[in-house]
């Protein structure tokens, strides 16, 4: 049932191709779901690919362009005349599927395929939709969706249904309308089923509706979906007319995305990217990040640049630098990686910030305690010098404590700067952290030398 | 219509509670959705929570206790007897979520409740549910479901899908079944609008449909439900009889988890907490990763001892240690990074691991030049000895070239393994990576400055 994507069967795909055999290409991809045909795809080169597109059904072919990556699609479109991209491809769409493959494309050629569109009507929706923000529940939603009127019967109301059935691939809930087609309920499928014909919409319609506006952001739209196990959500605009619904599908990938957006940031890459991109834009996404790291490396050795007289005179406090380091930038990362997640999900609760800071405290104090004697053991095991023990538990201890908060801190101030509190996970915090840790690493080793050496 | 949760509500809420005006209280929660009560219910504490328990409709307190954090629940169902769990919650649950909530029991109480749920056909139900991995689909799904005979006219089918569909909340997808309970298809609602009522569920039934077993794993269920955009799955024994069916609302809480799991690991955090949890918990959670930092720590100080004399003899060298141990952390992470998130999403494709490795050995020699060059022309700008920026520059390359390696080589490594891949990430890459560049770092540096030395 689920295809298993070999070499195997892309070689002999492959070889078919070769030998424009059209008839067995077709049966190589009979009965394939468009999202395996477009997994297929991603192995085969452009050539390849616009073979396949030429003899495939047009339906599938255009719900298989919805499934390909943004980059392979855009490399297939730009060859293709306007025209035909409106007659074979958008004419098959959903709405927002159509927008969002308009959207891609240059602005000359979007004018001519939305020109070459022949149905007045869908044109009219894809260009509404392109004016929303793509992050908007306005460029998230498709305009098809099943509506009745709250005082039709149920009679009048299946015959209705039937009709709009049509354009719309799944049914999940029916909105009610009124006659200003102004949002009023839901009526599930449940309860028709259980109605009888003369029953008004009216008397069995759910008033408790959830619905978003247009300008709700998506990241909302997924919290809503997601807090209240929706599958679809209507959308309205700003007086509470119906325009189109969100489906969980489009919802499922804004989460993925999110997530692997915050994990991609903290792992210090700037743009979305898979193993899949090419080198040159593999490095332009982590270059960044490098570059930032870089320049902090650079900083922290001008600050160690001033204690040069203190690691000529005790060579051994250079060994515990990158221990500093490590526990600084790990402690930091830890704090707000808690912090992100937290604002990600919107599950921080009412908790306010200063006992947020307090709670990092306290584990800090703890964590550091523990990691701070268990290094104070193992150097008095090992007989190091009593003024180095003591330097490296001690600032370790106020390292700790201090990256904690700064790590607890800094996501919170960027998200009340509006700004995206990820900035502050990956080389950023780990930099920072540093540079304050082997600060109070030499200075508390200036101070501990100087007091061992008077005793 | 979303409630927006404040600090004025719930100190509201709360004087309620303490003059104990049920009616205020239920007037206060009246109309939200469960998941809302659940959300209030994190800011009060357990008598408060007891207390609005006991007024609420038990099917509303029943979802409320579904909706709640696993913790919170525990606490709560703690200080009750297993018949009042039984009769009040257990009873109004669909059997996946009574499943879930009585997992969470210590074992004789599991074993009380069990006993006491009148539904004898609910229990079994129950039972059956808690025999599988809470990661399958078996542990995912929920025996309730809609499905109809092939061999039924579409007047018996609509008049069994009544009697059934009061038993099951949402509704999906009707799945059609043989004499032997054998999942052969499914039916669309849209279709059964569209049919007329002496039409058999054989003519007009999808025999296309996508199932799981119940030992399929609840990444791979995710995947396909992903991949195909369901928002529900059926799920079949070994012989392929229809057991339950899985709902998108519990897939997406399996995407987020494991989005969230990976991006906690790559931060050091090793099992799943939040902002919320105790200190001690988040402290718990922190230090397994911070003592595998410390113990690195540890094994880099003793491998910079070994070069005790070329610090003494160049102090200046003790400046970069920072620089080179952060660079190849950094570097390390995003190649791992990549990797896992690739494993995580099923999207690394066909492509070879051979490849994958020479793709990644050309960023790092692109990413590596650009770097080493840029910290080249600094350190000659700022005229610092020779053989140290020689030293800094060459080494940067080589670390960052082998970082990349290692980070590629040990989630893939460790995926073959059947180990999890985002073990490699955080501080466990960052240690090896700096442990390997230092070493590198300063044997560079030994060599660099004898040859300096000559000229």
């Amino acid at each position: 049932m689920n295809l298993e994507l070999t070499r195997e069967y892309i070689s002999e795909l492959r070889a078919i191709i070769e030998a424009r055999d059209d008839k067995a290409a077709l049966a190589m991809m009979n009965d394939l779901h468009p999202a395996d045909i477009a997994e297929i795809y991603q192995e085969l080169n452009i050539d390849e690919v616009k073979y396949l597109y030429m003899i495939l059904d047009p339906k599938v072919a255009s719900d298989v362009l919805v499934e390909l990556e943004e980059d392979d699609r855009e490399q297939f479109l730009r060859a293709l005349p306007a025209e035909e991209i409106a007659s074979q491809f958008i004419n098959n769409m959903d709405s927002d599927d159509a927008a969002d493959v308009i959207a891609d494309l240059d602005d000359l050629v979007k004018q001519e395929v939305l020109k070459h569109i022949k149905d007045i009507e869908q044109a009219g929706d894809i260009v509404d939709l392109l004016s929303y923000d793509e992050h908007s529940a306005g460029g998230l939603m498709a305009k098809e969706l099943i509506k009745v009127n709250e005082n039709w019967s149920l009679t009048t109301c299946l015959r209705e249904m039937r009709k709009q059935a049509e354009e719309v691939d799944d049914l999940f809930y029916i909105y009610v309308v009124n006659d200003d087609n102004i949002l009023t309920g839901v009526v599930s499928l449940k309860s028709l089923l259980i109605a009888t014909g003369s029953t008004i919409i009216k008397d069995i319609y759910d008033k408790e509706v959830r619905f978003v506006r247009t300008d709700t952001s998506s990241e909302e739209v997924a919290q809503i979906m997601e807090k209240y196990d929706l599958v679809a959500l209507p959308v309205v605009d700003s007086i509470g007319r119906l325009l189109g619904r969100i489906t969980i599908d489009d919802i499922v990938d804004v989460i993925r995305d999110e997530a692997e957006k915050d994990y991609q940031m903290a792992s210090g890459i700037s743009s979305d990217v898979e193993t899949t991109d090419s080198p040159l834009r593999l490095s332009r996404a982590r270059l960044p990040w490098l570059i930032i790291g870089l320049v902090g490396g650079v900083l922290v050795a001008a600050l160690i640049s001033q204690f040069e007289g203190d690691i000529k005179l005790n060579p051994e406090m250079a060994f515990f630098i990158p221990l500093i380091a490590a526990m600084a930038g790990n402690v930091g990362i830890q704090s707000s990686a808690i912090i992100v997640q937290g604002l990600a999900s919107n599950s921080l609760g009412l908790e306010s910030t200063f006992r947020k800071l307090v709670k990092e405290f306290f584990v800090a104090i703890m964590n550091g305690l523990i990691l701070s004697l268990l290094l104070l053991a193992y150097n008095l095991i090992m007989q190091q010098g009593l003024a180095l023990t003591y330097t490296v538990s001690i600032s370790l201890f106020v390292v700790i404590i201090f990256a904690a908060i700064f790590g607890t801190m800094i996501p919170l101030f960027l998200d009340k700067m509006t700004l995206d509190p990820a900035l502050a996970t990956g080389p950023f915090i780990t930099t920072t952290n540093d540079i304050m840790g082997l600060f109070i690493y030499f200075l508390m080793g200036r101070i501990l030398y100087d007091a061992f050496a008077v005793i």
